[in-house]
This record gives structure tokens, C-alpha cells and sequence, in this order.
């Protein structure tokens, strides 16, 4: 048992050790995505415009396009008076020129006539006789119009590399024609589960009745005194996805070393330690690995025992200074992370949004993650901590009062009572009621 | 001229107005998901607890079971000493009884044996012989343990209706068993795109070069002068995504009453004003109709004049007290909202993202959206406004300070390059230039 726990605290780091210090080499190839699957895609480059945009000078304003000098010095007591000389059609070629002392009918997005220099607002005109402008204010050159390259100039960069693709970007990348994306391909996020006593979450006893007790929802019943369904396969999925990950299920091992090397062993499919390979035939092979681990002390060392049968010295840290993270186990195997999540469900989930979704999205060459969430309020009780250790801290919103959700790690009910949590940082040794504290909202 | 403009301010609202005021009557109908596809999706009703969670009491330590008055007084300096009575396996049935005296080996999330009321912590325990256990400190009732009903008693509610499900929602539902969940269909978003000038994104002129100048991306090259790539629609069907709906596009409509009037008649598919009707067959009905309308006020009319020919008197407004949004216009046809959209793109997508958003979520029974992320940050320059009328003005992040991005509305490059927005409400006559601001940002 001592020993046990020497093992245990030997690789220990702390939680802003892991997010800047672990970073394995895997990244995901690029492949070509049309603009409708592109949302939220990682570009691994800039894009940039092909041409200019708009492409010729838009009118931003009905009115009149205009040579500016024309109108210098006009008022409604003294207007000028231009002759109008037909109109500029939407969506084609100007076929008539601005000359000096004319103007030219124009509509909010039809191309500037040549000649033209300026637009003057409808409201700003009046029409002396069907061939006769009044212009009641002077305009300036440039105004009521866009110049050909004000969108973006040749080359001029759209959207960055780096960053998911928002829907702006989308906009911008199909007004410059640029309708087959280059992206990072989603990581593949293989979850293994392990543990003795689960089953999966579709389980229910052989000769449940087919509805459930009156007033409850049918289909689930109860399970034999001892087991529990796969409640952390499904949830951390979700998380997957919203880091922009594919995940794949490799099923439930039983808390056996082999059993769970052998999995591993398939799902990463090792061909060398070259981190850039691309995935091979129909072998599917994992970007990242995330072990959902059996709940016990000895559940979470087959699993460091089960990455170091693979053969390579992977593991980076077995241990984080982290509430409720502390068996959180991280692991490199030819450039392929694997996590090792504590067992149980709150405990895997609060570790994998702030440790595992950072890892997802480096993979992905996501270096510019979206802003997420958060609000500003008030602790409604005393937060203990140890110094040098992160806390996470489930909270209850009502007003501008946060109020700390207590409780096992085993139970998910805090999870789905809490509208966020609160961080209490390595360097605080609790945060006292009353402090305003930030609370990161989930989604 | 003057008609016009009176009949563009004759339905003008505030945007308050039309967030708590347009509230079309229609709702997707509810099918059954998978987990697996269940993310973010809207349970129209509760969902609640077939039976208790976990279902039987478990320890949430490593340790042994024991009752808790047999550790009474037991220190360091002086033990208590229990029989060591065998083993609780993971995942079945407890074998043994913890009676008086006796204590019994147990894993976390291993079931309690009967008789015990608490779980001892390995920690605070020492093997004296390998059938004798020395306890160094006492537990009290219910420690190191949880109740059978400690995550979810029988019917408590596991998740609410009308809010996305979120990661933890799914483990909830997972551990219950509950693998089908009832949940609103995806609202049916049809986007009509209106203008002469309008080409699809894909559209490159004939006879361009298949690779674009040097150091350039290929594909995209320069349209005949007047003619501009649909960029609103790909970005406005992002936003209907991330709003939970299924964009459709019903393709590029001329500035034409009439035709536009056929393309609105063909997507409602009207059969009457029943707003709970469910589709029918194979014809797409449209549970959102968004018309990304022309730039000019011609073209704003002739969505109106459209709207107006489809036989119900459906408008609810014709231009809202925003900036940049005045042109906007609200309809309900049968229960199904009609948002006319600007035609400047820029505006278009600010329009939506703030009205549009919303009415999709009302549509998908979404009573409970999720969190935005926003910061606070300190104005760098004044940003003037008229009272009455709400404003939004994109910002860039420097630090805490937001800058503000000015230019004319048809340029998405200003939405591409701000990090969020800021409102100036209706009630304020501008913000200076210092004053501390709440920045939504795009994600």
C-alpha cells in the first residue's frame, strides 16, 4: 500500500503543467470539405482572397452615382443640377458613363458607372424634371460606394489558420469562390471503458416488464444489485464532439491488464513512432486514446501497467494536483495521447472538458479555440482548498450568487443540477464567501 | 418616394418588441434520438428517473465495510481490531454480511454488504494479521459511501424540457437507462436568396484558369464586373446550425415579385393555418422561412408586396429601430415565421444572429438556450447612437480594450475581423469612449 502510494504521487504534476507541458506530436492530415460541412472546421493555413472583393466599386446607397466635384457647394437653398443620364442595372456591366455635369440612376449594390466617383443618397436629390437631377447636399469622393478591393485586396487574408471556422468566415470564403475548404480531418477519439461492474447503457434486466412503474418513463428498469451503466461513454462522446472530435466506442474491458493492452493495442494499430502518419487501409486508428478507467485504486494501475506493456516509456504523468483529478494518468505513445480518466462519472467528466478537450483540439491543429462561456458572481460559501492543488467547484446560479454543489465524485446529479463551475487556482488555498468569482457556464 | 418611406417606418418596431412580441405559433414535433445522436437536441417534456440511481448502496472509496459504531473511539494510539470477513466483488451481488465485529474488503463502486452503514478508508486501516484489521480512526453512518437514491430517487427529473442536452444530461440519461430520448425535430430552415445581381458561391467565370495567380489559392477567379458571389446564404445556414436547425437552400430568386411570391408559395406548402400540423409525404414544409432579401429598397418592397400576395395578412413588421438592421421584416404565414432579412450581408447576419437565432430556437421548443460567452472590456473610442434605437457595433480585442470596426454594411471583412459585438441599447444616446462594455463574442 505504501508503495502503492509512492507510485501513485511519483509523476504528479499540476493541471497548468499538463495543458502547456503535454503535448504529444500526432496531428490530424488535411482534407477538402465544402463550405456546408465547414462550420466550426479547422483550416491549417490562412485562406486567402483570390481576387479582390468586392471585384468592382458597389454602390452602398439608392441614389445617384456621381462625379463629387459636381456637387460642391449644393444646398437645398442653392441646389446644383445634374442631367440624368440613365441607369446602372443590378447584377451587370454599367453601360452608360458618369460625364462631368451627369448622373446615373443606381440601386444599393449595382457596379459604380465609369466616371463616377461617388453615390448621393436618394433622400439627398430631388427630381427637377424626368431629365433633370436637383442635388440638395455635396457628397465626397468615395462616399455612397465601396472601392473594388475595400472587402478584401488580392491575397489579403480571409479567415485564420488555427481557429474553427465561424459562420462569418463561411460567408467571406463563398464571396471569394472558395467553396472546398482545406482542414484538419476530425481526430479520431477512441473511448475505452473499464470496470468490472458496467454494462452498457442499453442494458436492462433479462424479464423487465416492457413499461416502466406507473408515472415513470418505461423501458428502464433497475439492474442487479452491482452493476451500473456506461454513464461516462456517452457523456464524454459529447464532449468529443464539442472539441470537434469524432468519437468511436472500442467497448467495455473488464478491469484486466491484458484485456485492456490488447484493446489498446488494436485501437492505436502501432506502425512506428512516425506521429504524421496517415490512416492506412481500412484499419481505424486512433488520434487520441481516452480511457475510461474502473473506479479503484487497482483499476487505474492495470491501466499504467497496460500502457507500459506497449512497449514504449509513454507515460507523462500518473497523478494530477487536481480535485477531482488526482488519478488522472497521461500517456504519449508514438506521439498518440492517451488519457486515463479517473473512474468515476463526475470525476472523468470535469477532468476531460479541462484537460481532455485542450488535447482533442491540439491534435486537430486548433490553436485558436472558441471563446466559451463564463459570468461573473457571487460565492455563497467558504470554497477550501489546499494550496497547490486546482480545484473544480460545481455551482448553482440564482442571481449574481454562486452556490457550491458538494457531494461524492460518483454522483452525475451534480453534474446536471450545476449551470457551471468555479476554478479555485493552484495558488489559493480556498475562496472565502462573498468573493466574486468566475463561473464557466456549460453549454 | 415619400410613400415609400412612410410605408418602410408604418410597422416599425423596437427589437425588444420583436424578441418578446413575434411568437408564430408553430413547434417541431417530437421524434425519438439515440444518446448518440441526442446532443444539444430539446426534449420537449422532463425526462425523469425509471428507478433509483445508482440503485444500491456503493462505496465511493477503497477501503472496508463495515458498521460504523464498531469504529467508535478507535486513534492511532489506540485501535479498534475487526474479524476481516472476506470480499465485496465489483459489479455482483455482496457474498458476505458485514455483522458486529466484522469488517469486509471493498473496492470504490463496489456494492455495500449487508449490514454495513459505512465504508473505512484503506488509509485509516492496518492489517494486523491477515484475518485482523486495525482501525486507526472511526467513521460515522453513511461515510465513504452513497445511498442507493443518491443520484436520482425514482422520477426525479434527470433533465429539463426545453433546454439543448448537454454532455452530463447524456451520462444522466445513459446511467438510467434511457437510450431513446423524445426530443423536438430539428426545425426545417428554408433560406431564399433574392437578387439580380446574386450568382452561387461556386461560380467562377468560364474560361478562368483552373490554379489562381502565383502565390494565390486556385479555384476562384474574378465574376464580370456587377455580378457577386451569394455569400449571405452558406453563412446564414451556420447560424441555423448552431441554432439547432437544418438549413435548406431554395436557391437564388430575381428581384421579382411574382417569382419570389412561387418560390415562398412552393416552401410553405400551405394547407391551412393548423400550426401543429406534422409533415405530410414527401413535400418539404418549412418551419422557418428566412429571405436574405436584395440590397436595394426596390427589392425590400417586393419581399413585403410577396408576402402580402400569399393571401394571409401576415406581417408583423416592417423595419426595425436597429442599427444595421432597420429593413428587417417579421411574418407570420400560418404560424410559420417569415424573417425577411437586409441585403447588405453584413447586416443580414447581424440581423439574424439576433432575431433569427431566437425564432428558430422558439420553433424547436427551446425555452432555455444555452450561455453565450462575453467578456467585459473598456470602449477604446466613442460609439454614438440614437436613442430609441439599438445599435450593434462590431469589436476587435486588444487586451481589455474593444475597438470598434466601422465601414459600410456590405462588408463581411469587418465581421471576419471583429471578435464579437457590442449593443448599444435602445435606451442610451451612444457609449464613450472609456466607459466598460460587454463584448458578445462570436464563437
Amino acid at each position: 500500500m505504501t508503495a502503492r502510494g509512492q507510485r501513485e504521487f511519483f509523476t504528479v504534476k499540476t493541471v497548468s503543467e499538463a495543458l502547456t507541458g503535454f503535448r504529444p506530436a500526432r496531428r490530424t492530415p488535411v482534407e477538402s470539405v465544402s463550405l456546408d460541412d465547414a462550420l466550426g472546421r479547422v483550416p491549417a493555413e490562412p485562406l486567402r482572397a483570390p481576387h479582390a472583393l468586392p471585384g468592382f466599386a458597389r454602390a452602398t446607397v439608392d441614389g445617384y452615382a456621381v462625379r463629387a466635384a459636381d456637387t460642391y457647394g449644393a444646398s437645398e437653398g442653392i441646389p446644383s443640377y445634374l442631367d440624368l443620364a440613365g441607369e446602372a442595372r443590378m447584377g451587370r456591366p454599367p453601360e452608360t458613363e458618369v460625364r462631368p455635369g451627369t448622373a446615373v440612376a443606381i440601386a444599393t449594390g449595382a457596379p459604380l458607372p465609369p466616371g463616377a466617383d461617388a453615390v448621393l443618397k436618394l433622400e439627398h436629390t430631388q427630381a427637377a424634371t424626368p431629365e433633370l437631377l436637383e442635388v440638395l447636399r455635396p457628397v465626397t469622393p468615395g462616399e455612397g460606394m465601396v472601392r473594388p478591393d475595400e472587402d478584401a485586396a488580392p491575397g489579403a487574408e480571409l479567415t485564420r489558420g488555427g481557429r474553427p471556422l465561424r459562420p462569418q468566415d463561411l460567408g467571406m470564403l463563398a464571396a471569394a469562390g472558395i467553396v472546398e475548404i482545406p482542414v484538419h480531418t476530425r481526430p479520431r477519439v477512441t473511448i475505452v471503458s473499464t470496470g468490472d461492474e458496467l454494462v452498457p447503457a442499453e442494458t436492462a434486466p433479462a424479464g423487465a416488464a416492457p413499461g416502466g412503474p406507473a408515472g415513470l418513463p418505461a423501458g428502464a428498469a433497475a439492474l442487479p444489485v452491482g452493476q451500473v451503466r456506461d454513464s461516462s461513454a456517452p457523456a464524454l462522446a459529447a464532449l468529443v464532439r464539442e472539441a470537434g472530435g469524432e468519437p468511436h466506442f472500442a467497448g467495455i474491458v473488464p478491469d484486466d491488464r491484458e484485456a485492456l493492452a490488447a484493446t489498446l493495442r488494436a485501437t492505436l494499430t502501432l506502425k512506428g513512432s512516425d506521429p504524421s502518419r496517415v490512416v492506412e487501409g481500412s484499419l481505424p486508428e486512433s488520434d487520441v486514446v481516452v480511457v475510461s478507467a474502473g473506479s479503484s485504486v487497482g483499476a487505474r494501475d492495470e491501466t499504467a501497467a497496460a500502457i507500459a506493456s506497449l512497449g514504449e516509456p509513454g507515460v507523462w504523468c500518473h497523478g494530477l494536483a487536481f480535485r477531482p483529478g488526482k488519478p488522472t494518468l497521461l500517456a504519449d505513445v508514438g506521439g498518440v495521447p492517451i488519457i486515463g480518466l479517473p473512474g468515476n462519472p463526475r470525476s472523468a467528466l470535469v477532468v476531460f472538458r479541462l484537460i481532455g478537450i485542450p488535447i482533442v483540439r491540439l491534435v486537430s491543429g486548433c490553436t485558436d479555440p472558441p471563446p466559451e462561456p463564463t459570468v461573473r458572481a457571487r460565492l455563497a460559501r467558504d470554497l477550501p482548498s489546499a494550496a497547490g492543488r486546482l480545484d473544480v467547484v460545481q455551482v448553482r446560479l440564482s442571481g449574481d450568487e454562486a452556490e457550491p454543489l458538494f457531494g461524492s465524485s460518483s454522483l452525475l446529479s451534480i453534474l446536471t443540477a450545476a449551470d457551471g463551475y468555479v476554478v479555485v487556482p493552484e495558488a489559493a488555498t480556498g475562496l472565502a464567501a462573498g468573493s466574486e468569482v468566475e463561473v464557466m457556464l456549460y453549454r
